[in-house]
This record gives C-alpha cells, sequence and structure tokens, in this order.
C-alpha cells in the first residue's frame, strides 16, 4: 500500500476514548494481530484473539475499551468503543486514496457515436466506445477500455471498470459497481433442434440491474430470450458467476464465486449461494434459502433452507448422510458377519 | 426493448388466418401469458398453459387456430396455425432492428498492421487491432475492442464481439459468432517438472473452429501443443466454459455454462453437456453421448450413453444410487435390528 | 502453422547421432505417430508406442538411439538421445517464430499518465492504459488493449497478453505471464450486513505475484481485505479460476482450470488442485498436497497428503467409498435377505 497515514492522522480520524504509548512510525499497511509489523496497524476484532495483543509488533494497535496490558516500547495502543468500525473508518480513507474520484468529462480517445448522451458529471475513461442512443448518468465512471452498446441506459454514480462490456439495450439503476471483464447482456443459450442442426432462438430480451448491485470480475450475465433477466437492488455477485437468460434475482442476494444458474429460474430476497453451486433452470429459491458450496440444487428450495450436497438436501440431512457414507466399510463388514453367524446357526 | 410495433406491423408480419378483438397499443415488449401487460404481446405455444389465456392482460396474443374464448375489450387474438413460429418471426424482426448489420469499412481509431488484410463488406468498429498476416473475410464484422493475431483467419460473416481475443495463427470458418470476452488460442496449460519447478512446454499448435459454431461470453479456448484443437460444425458453447488443449470437439454439440474440458479429449458429434460438467483428459464422448449439469466425467462414454454424478455413472444407474444413498439411514436402523435379533436368538 | 522448416533446418537444430532415410518435404506441423501425415514431424516419446513407428506417415520421425527398423521412401528418422527433448528444441524454436520478441516502444495509441514510467526495453502495443505512478520493467510486453492501474508495478520481461488488467497497486516480479483477459487486483467479496442490506468492506489490499508464475485466460485474482494476496514464485495458474482475497498461494503450485479458492486459504509449496476443485476459506493445503478434479476441500489438508471427492477426504478411502456407494444395490439385497432369513427361522 502506497498510502500512508501520521499517528497523528490516526487519531484524529478513529477518535480513540483513551491511548496509551506512543509511536513515531509513519502507517503504510494494516495487518492481522499475529502478522502486523512495524509501520502497520493491526486490531482486536474478535475477543477470542485477545491473547495475541502482546505479541503483536504493529505501531498501532486499535483495541477494545475494557482491554488491559500495556503496549510495547515505540507502541501505540488506541482504546475505542468498536475496534472494528474504527479499522473500516480507516480502510475507507484509504479507499479514498486508492481510487479518487475522477474529474468529470470524456478522455478524447473514447468513441461517443452520435445520439449518445453522457452526464456532465460522468467520467469517461480512454478507449471506451459508447454507442447510439446510450446513456450514461450523473456521477458515473467509465474506467476505461468499456463499451456500451445501443440505447443502454446506466444510471448515477456507478463504476464500470476497465473492459466492461455491456450489450445493447441493457440498463443499470444506480450505484452499480462492475469489476472488470463483466459482460452484461451476451446472448442466452437457447437452440431449438431442427433437422440436426441446433437454430439459434433470438435472444432480444433485455438485463435489467436495480440500484446498490455489485458484480465481479469476469462475471456473465445473458439477456433475456424476451421479457427481463433481472437484478435485483443490493445483491452482491461474486467473480466467474453465470447468470442465464429470464433468471430473476431478488434483492439483497449473495452469489459467491463461480456460481451457476440456468434460465428461467428465481431466487427471491436475500438468497446466498455459496462459491460453485449450480442451480437448475425454471425452479424458485425461496426468501432466504442457503446452499453450501458446490451445491447442486436441481429442485425449488422453500423459503428459508439450507441446502447442501450434489444433488442438494436439506443440510442436516446431507450431512447426516455423508457421515454414513463414510460408515460404509463398517456396514459392509456387519452385514457379512451378520451373513457368516446366519450360515452357522442355520448350520 | 425500445423496439415497438403498430399492431397493423405484426399483423403483417405474422399474417394470421383469423383475428378476433382489437389494440390501439403499440407493442413494445414480449411476455408469457402469467405475466405481460398492456402494450405487450404474448402467445400460446404449450396447450397446457390454455387455461392462462382468459386471464392475460397482454395487448395481441397470438393463439391456435382452434382456440376458443373472446378477448378482453382492447385486446387482439391472432389465430395462427403455429403460433411459436410466428412468435419466432417477431423475434427475429426485433433482433435486426436491435443489432442493425453495421456499414462495411474500418473504424479509423483501429490499428491494422501492414500485411493483414480486411475484405471489403467487413465491418471493423473502434479500438480493434488486427496484427498482420491476419484475415478477415467478407460480411465479418468485430465490433469494438476486437483483438485478431498474427496470421490469424476469420472467415466470412462472422461476428466477435466487444473485448474478444483471437490469439495468434488462429483460424475461423464462417459464421462463427463469438459473444463478449471470448478467448480464442491462450496456451495450454503443460509444464515438465524439472529440478523442483515447472518448466513450460511451448503451445505451438493452433485452433480451428468450423463454420456456425456460437461460444458464449468469457469462454477460453486453449491452443493445442502442437497440432489443433478443433470445435466443429454447428457446436454450441456457452458462457465460461473452458476447452483445454488438443480437443477435438465433433459437430453439433452442446456445452453448457461452466463446462470444463480437460486436455485431448474427444466429443464426437452431437454430445450434449449439461452446465458446470467436467471431463477428463484423453477420453472419448461417443456420438450423441450426454451428461447431466455438474457430472464428473472421468472414463470415456459410449455413444448415446447419457450419464450424471461424480465420478459419473450410467444416469438411471445414478440415479438408483442416489435414492439409496438416502435410504441409508433406513438401511443402519435396519441392519442395528438384525443385529439386535441374532444377539436375541443367538442368547 | 504457417511456420516451416526445411529437413536440413530440423536435423541441424536436433543435431542426431544417427540419421537413416531422407524427405524432400517442407515441415509445417507435428503430429502424433498415429495421425501426422506427410510434411508433418513426429516423435516416439514414450516405448509403448514403439509399434506405431511403422505405420507413421510422418515425413520426419525422431527416434530414440536403439530404434530398429528403416524409413519408408520419402521419410526420414532421426536417431537421437531423447527424442522428446528434440522436440522440445524444435517447439522452441517454433515459439519464437509464432511470438518474435516486439520491438521496444510505447505504440501512439495508448494512453500513458504522468508519473507513469516504462522501462526503454518495454514493448508497449496499441490501446494500452497506464495510469499514474505506475511502472513497467524492462524487456516487459504489454500485448494490446491492456490496463494497469495506479501505482502498479510490473517487473521485467513479463508478458500480459490482449485484455489483460491489472488493478490500482498491484504488483508483479520478474517474467509473469498473464494471458488474455486475466483480472489482477479486482475487490475482494467482503460486506457486512447491516439494516437488511450488505454493506461493502472495503478491500484495500494488494495483490503480489512473484517470478516466473504464469496465469491463464479470464482467470482472477482478487485483491486483499487489507495486506496481501499473494501468488508464490513459480507457480501456474489454468484458466477461469477464481482467488479469493487474502489467498496466500506458495511456490510451485499447479491449479487447473476452473478451480476456485476461497478467502484468507494458504497453500503451501507445490500444491496441485485438479480442474474445478473448490477450496473453502480459512483452512490451509500443506506442502505438496493434492487433490482430484472437482474435490471440494472443506478442511485443512495434511503436507503431501491426496484428497479426493466432495466433500474431500483422503484418495485411496474416497476411492474405496465410491467403489462400496457402487455396491448399494447388492447391499440392500443382502440384508432384505438376511430379514428373511430370520424371518423364517424366527417362524
Amino acid at each position: 500500500m502506497q498510502v500512508s497515514f501520521t499517528p497523528a492522522e490516526i487519531v484524529t480520524l478513529v477518535q480513540p476514548a483513551q491511548t496509551r504509548g506512543a509511536t513515531a512510525e509513519t502507517i503504510c499497511g494494516i495487518g492481522a494481530l499475529a502478522t502486523a509489523g512495524r509501520g502497520e496497524i493491526s486490531f482486536l476484532g474478535n475477543p477470542k484473539y485477545r491473547a495475541d495483543v502482546a505479541a503483536c509488533e504493529a505501531s498501532i494497535i486499535l483495541l477494545p475499551l475494557d482491554h488491559e496490558g500495556e503496549p510495547k516500547l515505540g507502541q501505540l495502543y488506541l482504546l475505542i468503543e468498536q475496534p472494528s468500525v474504527a479499522l473500516a473508518q480507516i480502510c475507507s480513507r484509504i479507499e479514498q486514496r486508492l481510487w479518487p474520484k475522477p474529474a468529470p468529462g470524456i478522455h478524447p480517445s473514447s468513441v461517443i457515436e452520435p445520439g449518445a448522451t453522457i452526464a456532465e458529471t460522468a467520467a469517461i475513461g480512454p478507449f471506451c466506445v459508447i454507442e447510439s442512443g446510450a446513456h450514461i448518468g450523473a456521477g458515473t465512471h467509465l474506467q476505461a477500455q468499456v463499451f456500451v452498446g445501443r440505447n443502454s441506459r446506466i444510471g448515477e454514480q456507478c463504476w464500470l471498470m476497465s473492459g466492461v462490456v455491456v450489450a445493447t439495450e441493457c440498463f443499470l439503476a444506480n450505484r452499480v459497481r462492475l469489476h472488470p471483464g463483466v459482460v452484461i447482456g451476451s446472448d442466452g443459450f437457447g437452440y431449438e433442434f431442427v433437422n440436426g442442426r441446433h437454430e439459434k432462438v433470438p435472444q432480444v430480451g433485455t438485463v435489467e440491474i436495480e440500484s446498490d448491485v455489485e458484480i465481479g470480475a469476469n462475471t456473465t450475465l445473458d439477456r433475456a430470450r424476451f421479457s427481463r433477466t433481472v437484478i435485483g437492488e443490493g445483491t452482491k455477485i461474486d467473480n466467474l458467476v453465470q447468470v442465464a437468460h429470464n433468471v430473476i434475482i431478488g434483492r439483497h442476494c449473495i452469489l459467491c464465486a463461480q456460481v451457476g444458474i440456468s434460465g428461467s429460474t428465481i431466487l427471491e430476497d436475500y438468497v446466498v449461494l455459496g462459491g460453485q453451486a449450480g442451480v437448475a433452470g425454471h425452479i424458485t429459491l425461496g426468501k432466504g434459502a442457503k446452499s453450501g458450496g458446490g451445491a447442486a440444487i436441481t429442485a425449488s428450495v422453500p423459503a428459508g433452507k439450507f441446502v447442501n450436497g450434489a444433488p442438494a438436501r436439506a443440510y442436516m440431512l446431507e450431512r447426516r448422510l455423508q457421515i454414513l457414507y463414510q460408515r460404509l466399510p463398517e456396514l459392509f463388514k456387519r452385514v457379512g458377519e451378520l451373513e457368516e453367524q446366519l450360515k452357522l446357526s442355520s448350520a
């Protein structure tokens, strides 16, 4: 991290209730208690690591108000009601320095087709292409090498990073954040089998992404066959996820990396899918349904249920089955012994 | 969808045998019977949804010739031999409006190296790079930010969307469609372990993609170690699929999203792989072999066989095993009871 | 392959101990014994294919010193101590012709922000963006359409192919090779659930990639929450792999395609993960640990252990369990017979 803070800047930022000790080190990193060293700040966010504080080499440590013990020489303790919140404040400040808001304007290298409209406060970096009829909202930032297709609309305060592709007629609301390489609005995967060949079914629907959605690097979202593929407000999607055509994802869902969702499936609000989970098409995951990583969800899941396994079952059932599966050698042995005993007894 | 049609345009397009009712609404969307509203068109493609027609709010409904019942006020029924075919006609028309064929020519921003040849009827969008010795065929469209490496050849009427990368010496036949972020011809993953380090095995083969292949967003196809990685005519590949070096895929195969195929494996014609299926290296999937989603195919599959599970087995066997797996608690109980009974009887 | 060699060039290159026969064909391809034809070179790398040599149609065949038998008319045998090594020499030569080292310099289309530093011997292709404070080392090649974010440092002799994105403040050592579409330094996937919404946890750490790392197409590596995500020296990562925030990968590891590694997990040196394997967060895979393809590794693995299955278990245990699983129909039958017999015997 090339961002740095003086101890005084940290104190001003987190406003500790009490300080112990002192340090002259400039802080240019954050580390866990076990690994942080000189010039870094650490914190006690979870009481179970309390014993690690004494040995920690960080120049500054954020600690809860009731923490006892004294800092080493050249070490500063900051006692504070919520060390985790204080750390988040510091991280936010670093974030602002790492990614300063670019000045509004359009880089002269970018290609803006006639009929595209770009808010005055938007910032368009180099080598972007914005096709005719597209709109870029106020305060939105296209980092570089971004493509926005014909008639697509990007709302306000969005952030589309390098290499993002938003195809024709897709719609993003406000504060949507797309990481590098995200593809929005590629064709759904639909063919009809005619005379030994797969004939393409036109995919003429759209993608709608509601406000406060964040989507991870190289994730792909297909446009609907007709109508819409939808990502609900506040939903967060990790890297390399596949969302097929006509999928409807509710609000505040979490899709971990490499999840795949087949066509026309519905995720209600607050669904959480572990990494590499796969979801069949044309089913519904009820509100707050959850899956473990790698689960293969082949049927609808009632609201609030936690499923796991491949094919996915109720979490506790799958856990029990896995334990019995591992006892198969024992079971075969017991059955063999029963057979032996019966042979003897019937002899 | 910002494309719209008047009712008269729809009637002209689908040529119904009979009409009932009338609407003044401009049609700017397509929806299922259960969800379509005013200003949208819907259709009865499958007789099992017949009961939904009466309640449907769409302004126009495409119906089979034998459909009984009357439209609501302001609603238009179009009776027609094959409502699904009529819908496809409408979708094709929308498709043409969404993606009008660009005018031939080379965007002045693009970099065409000396020695590259581009057909007069090809259309090269902004920020493309076409290296020396590469050829772009007649009617082919590079949307924007596309890279075509040295000596690669792209055939006629292909469509390479934004951010596609075709590396050095790869070959695409005609009407190949590559969605955004596709990478063709990255190095195969091959190393020799020498003195504790992985030494790279040069990957100097090519990729050949036959005609009428479509490849989904962010899918990757590795070049052969030597010789060729091949995708056969008419094969369709979904998003985020991995095809390793020296894989030979036959004609008219279907690879759903996130499938991975290991090196030197052969897929004969008409193979179908469900989403997230994984295929081991150096095996053969016979003509028309199929797998369920998430299957882990570790051995060759005879022609026409349907496999499932991890590791993959014959579909019906795996299904039966899954049912018995779920009955493990019962089996353990039954064995326990047998043991109890034998103890008693031998007592 | 548009690269070609005369037979004399091949002989000069591989320096055979003995030659038999002669050919006038120009060599413009490499093939396996079973498939190579005229104008191609083949080789006997593994003695078990010895019987295929006589039928091989290649114009030149590389053979071990003790090989008996005579070439066909117009065919040249080159007898040599290590045919595989000779083949590797030829491949390296082809590699140099396929990917000639570009001349140093910066393509005039690229955008180099003030404050970026680029070594004189670096080669920057078209449409690259190098932000302020970034550094590109000696001999490094950015192919085209590459993005290097603020303050990132790329070492010497690296090769970043088309469409690679290196976000802000990431660090690559020397001879790092990134295939097209790789994303380095996207945000880690971290949120806190506050009042029914997922609030973003700032991801302000970095990614550090040590020397001699190679990373496959469209793979994504997230930056740390704070501190570092690390890829150790000599590690090789295949296509479409996901490495989450704060993961620490040791030296000389192998991650096959579509592997996913969850946050804060540690891979010690020489770990090997099969394709599509998934690894849970906050665990450690010991030195030299291995997994089969598709394994779901949910707990730490001791050094040197080979695991497989979902959830992953010791390889031989999982293999035994899989065999017993497939014998479940038999086991149910045997238990039914026991029950029958006991009923009879107690009758």
